[in-house]
């Protein structure tokens, strides 16, 4: 627990006279105020992350948490529950939307056994397994509260490492059958939202099965009873290590000043939880896309921040992070290299203010 | 006349057939159904597109369309009129937003000078100079109707020779104070809708100046009474040559054969133009972002686009398109690259369908 402590005393908010000063200089910029939009708001937002303006990129690098959740008994996927352990191996195999995005925008990825059901030989997955899984949570707690900071321990020290070895960009992403249930139920019991709400009909469900998936949810919460103002008990009871792996993530880019990406709707949950625990993470947080998992837009909400794409994806794995890479680097690089008013105006034509 | 008679005769839809076989390919890959969204539905355009399956872009050039408009002197923009020519001169010098996105994404741009009201020294500024602008549209048309032909066959010509260049991906912009008064009566006309709907507040205008500027929206279709039916005729009345010029790119790039992005509002009116003069021109039309200005929506909706970004952009510039390039070449990365559902399943575990 003591990293966790350690962590949580040492995030501070965004440096609010950063990001005053990069506001200052982007208005002294050669185009109307406020017309680069959110490309804008990344350069302030970027400015109050590391204390600095003019910001680049270096290395980046997107966290997978696979995990297996036990409540995959339930028939709440359409997808047997072995599949996660298969996904995970084809995470390093370059077979899936992450890996391929990821490639395509030079980004590595970090492959991690948070806990699934399955042991693997396969160097290039990292072994922090907490368990063979979680528990089935409409019976039981889905783990022991210890098991749940152990988790989020675990996913800040692996970004305390990647920041050791120089990454200064983070994704999120997840690999675990059954994790949309667990996250509509995260969202439910911290947002008061209703599960009919919360609770998506994930790929190949029958309206029948969907029925059940949301019974589940609700029967989950109703026994476990998690401690809304405790996220940390949320996680515990109605959660999955791939969220609190991903939360520990959130929290460790924020203790580190480094900007961190939300993917999809398990990975929001995992934000969620972050900000919860302490609101400060918000500030370190970029939220890629607008799932189409329905629950996603509420979860946007609850944690306070606004997509920049909208693409309909819900492939999950952090596969939106690339392309908000791609978005949040283009952002930077305009800012830096987009001319004074004073510089951009016509050499013997005199000062005339374009903006 | 005859560019554009031969090349409204060449357009022809998008290949359904190739687009059907795309489908099918990206259905047998290793991923859920649909999962990658719009991601999808790029590989799958693309390939109606060019008529192949697998596409990669190997050249991309946005054109930048630079006019001026006789409305300015109805008090319609915050700016004064010099700043089109002290602009299309910026656009040269790498001291504007679209500029400096499109080197960050390798994208080059073609400057053209379709009606500038100013003489350039420039030789990096293409002189297609229809007239030193149009005339004030409340008081008269903005142009003849073989005005407003030669700028749109200035448009087809220009990405006829870039598609001579091998340029394979085309964006759109615009440099020309009081474009979005035009725009906004373009978009009223073609699409039945108010003034008051279509016209937004541009950058710092006082709410006196905004209800001038409605004022002058309607005052210009009531006097020149465009035709809703010809689009050309709507565009020599109440539009601009740089509407006109994009609209020919449009045109061309759909003769050709190559995808097309609209930017902002003024651009996407060129696009509507040009998919109301003929509709297969749909199929080759990507939108980049849902621009800031109000009338954008309608204008998406009336082109029958989905943007893929919102960033609450508004410079214009056709400064989304780079943006949107890179979202365009990671889908196609992505679905050139993503194994089949055979080949992703692990080896000696027999097949399963992970779909």
């Amino acid at each position: 627990m003591s990293l966790l402590i350690e962590t949580l005393e040492t995030i501070k908010p965004g440096n609010k006279q950063a990001e005053n000063e990069a506001k200052r200089w982007i208005d002294s910029m050669a185009k109307p105020i406020g017309s680069l939009g959110v490309l804008e708001d990344i350069e302030v937002k970027m400015a109050g992350i590391t204390g600095i303006i003019q910001n680049k990129i270096h290395k980046k690098n997107i966290v997978v948490m696979c995990a297996d959740n036990g409540v995959v008994e339930e028939g709440v996927s359409g997808c047997p529950k072995d599949f996660t352990a298969q996904l995970t191996e084809n995470l390093t195999r370059k077979y899936t939307g992450v890996t391929i995005l990821s490639e395509f925008t030079k980004t590595d990825i970090t492959v991690v056994d948070i806990g699934v059901d399955a042991k693997f030989d396969n160097p290039h997955i990292l072994d922090r397994k907490v368990s063979m899984g979680t528990k089935n949570m409409v019976k039981t707690a889905a783990m022991s509260y210890k098991q749940a900071v152990q988790a989020i321990e675990t996913g800040i020290e692996i970004v305390d490492g990647l920041c050791n070895k120089g990454y200064d960009m983070f994704g999120t992403g997840e690999m675990g059958i059954g994790n949309t249930t667990t996250s509509a139920a995260v969202l439910s019991v911290l947002s008061g939202l209703s599960p009919d709400i919360t609770t998506g009909k994930g790929a190949g469900l029958t309206e029948k099965q969907f029925e059940n998936k949301k019974r589940i949810v609700k029967d989950s919460i109703y026994l476990n009873k998690p401690d809304k103002n405790n996220p940390i008990d949320v996680i515990a009871k109605v959660g999955g290590y791939d969220i609190a792996g991903m939360c520990g993530c959130f929290l460790g880019a924020a203790k580190n000043k480094k900007p961190i990406v939300i993917d999809g709707f398990i990975s929001s949950a995992a934000a969620l939880c972050a900000v919860r625990i302490n609101k400060n993470v918000r500030d370190y947080i970029f939220a890629s896309h607008l799932s189409a998992e329905p629950g996603a837009m509420y979860m946007m909400k609850e944690i306070g921040v606004k997509p920049m794409l909208d693409l309909n994806m819900r492939l999950g794995e952090g596969s939106g992070c690339p392309l908000a890479f791609q978005i949040i680097e283009a952002a930077l690089y305009t800012m830096n290299n987009m001319p004074s008013f004073e510089k951009a105006c016509l050499n013997g034509e005199g000062l005339i203010d374009i903006r």
